[in-house]
């Protein structure tokens, strides 16, 4: 059986035209399917009308304590929830979900890294049960991006590498195809040219490329989870945007092992 | 299958001692439960906080858009999702849900009042098929106050109104034991004595005290809501706080049919 697996970022979370044009999509594919939101845009928001200084390093939130609750409310409560209603109105049945609930993702609080980055969660084991439980009963989970470490701390965990794990481990189960839905169309050969997208990309030719500056910044992390996830078993990952997801896999960037 | 809901107010979804005993106990006794939470205070500070009017009547909140947004960022992402990772702590595995998840509980605006209550919900209906699947799997759901009219809208609803409407949709299922936990002890005789607890109280007998002024303020539409649970079939109501809550039934105020 297949499974589709959507990560969307935040700003189409909140992007009015993006949101309705992705939830219009998802209505006429084929469901129950995961999707996994982001929310960053939105949290950093949050943290400034709160007061609370925002803290990026290299794409990465540094999230302290006052972050943490930032980040769960914002993710947790306003956009998870808000999706979920607006899903529901587009004859979606979905449930909205966090990796605390009903234990489905286990992590620890990131240590030992040079940068202390605060509250952030890195996902030791994916619990699968209660998700392929609600897909046979038709209901489609919602993911926010926030684990817990099974000791009642929540965690703030990248929303890319939730979705890669989570296909990673349903992919014993289903055939799993993974879009990462982007602003872009999908992997530029020239980041100037927003045509210029690379129908399929090898993962061999993915380290060659970064050297060249081809690939760089976000897309780097990026294409690390795909390679993570295909190396996992994933039947496919693409990399799209909105219009390119209605297509499956037939516009934006196709990551291939050979 | 005896079936426990517990509806616990906000401020012992804040407050660390009152919470941890309320888990501890929870943890205690048989599960699963579920567990319906309210969160009024958080979200009177956190709407001070973000400069957004706290505008109260009678006991309910008035909730313009600004504030559904931060009723649905604290009570289904902040408190929920705390509450749910302390519980999972304690080893009571769980999942934190609002109405609109899995479309548990239709709502609709409430419209025809003297007063614009905002985006307030008045329940239509519970489907508790998802409800009783997650019981069966030994899957706690912990309910923050938010449902949904099914066209895309969030609303606020009353927390002792969602559990007695989850209570009453359950009875057909389980024998449901309703648990209100309150600050104090149980219904008062004397509201000057915290220690004046009525043990039973008949519902025939309470127009008659809410006319001798027994009974008032939060109480009339808490006791109205332990009427209508009694009368859908909910097997017992208790009012308790969270010491009574460990002797089932043992102390606070029990009230009954006859």
């Amino acid at each position: 059986m297949i499974l589709n697996i959507f990560k969307i970022g935040g700003s189409l979370a909140n992007d009015g035209n993006q949101r309705r044009a992705f939830i219009s999509n998802l209505a006429s594919l084929e469901h129950p399917c995961i999707v996994v939101h982001g929310g960053g845009k939105a949290a950093s928001e949050m943290s400034r009308k709160l007061g609370i200084e925002v803290k990026m390093l290299e794409g990465r939130r540094i999230t302290n304590e006052a972050t943490l609750k930032v980040v769960v409310m914002t993710y947790a409560g306003l956009i998870n929830k808000s999706l979920v209603a607006d899903l529901q109105a587009a004859g979606i049945n979905c449930i909205g979900l966090t990796g605390a609930d009903a234990n489905i993702i286990e992590a620890h609080k990131r240590t030992g890294s040079a940068i202390d980055y605060g509250f952030a969660g890195d996902i030791d084991r994916v619990n699968t049960g209660i998700l392929t439980k609600l897909i046979q009963d038709d209901i489609s989970p919602v993911i926010a991006p926030i684990t817990h470490d099974g000791k009642g701390q929540l965690l703030n965990t990248n929303a890319d590498t939730i979705a890669t794990a989570l296909a990673s481990a349903l992919a014993d189960t289903y055939t799993v195809h993974l879009y990462y839905i982007m602003d872009r169309k999908g992997v530029l050969s020239d980041p100037n040219d927003l045509e210029s997208v690379i129908p399929e990309l090898k993962l061999n030719d993915i380290d060659a490329m970064r050297k060249d500056g081809i690939i760089v910044k976000g897309m780097i992390p990026k294409l690390h989870n795909a390679e993570s996830a295909l190396k996992s078993g994933v039947g496919s990952v693409f990399l799209t945007d909105v219009e390119g997801m209605s297509s499956m896999g037939k516009s934006g960037t196709s990551i291939i092992t050979e």
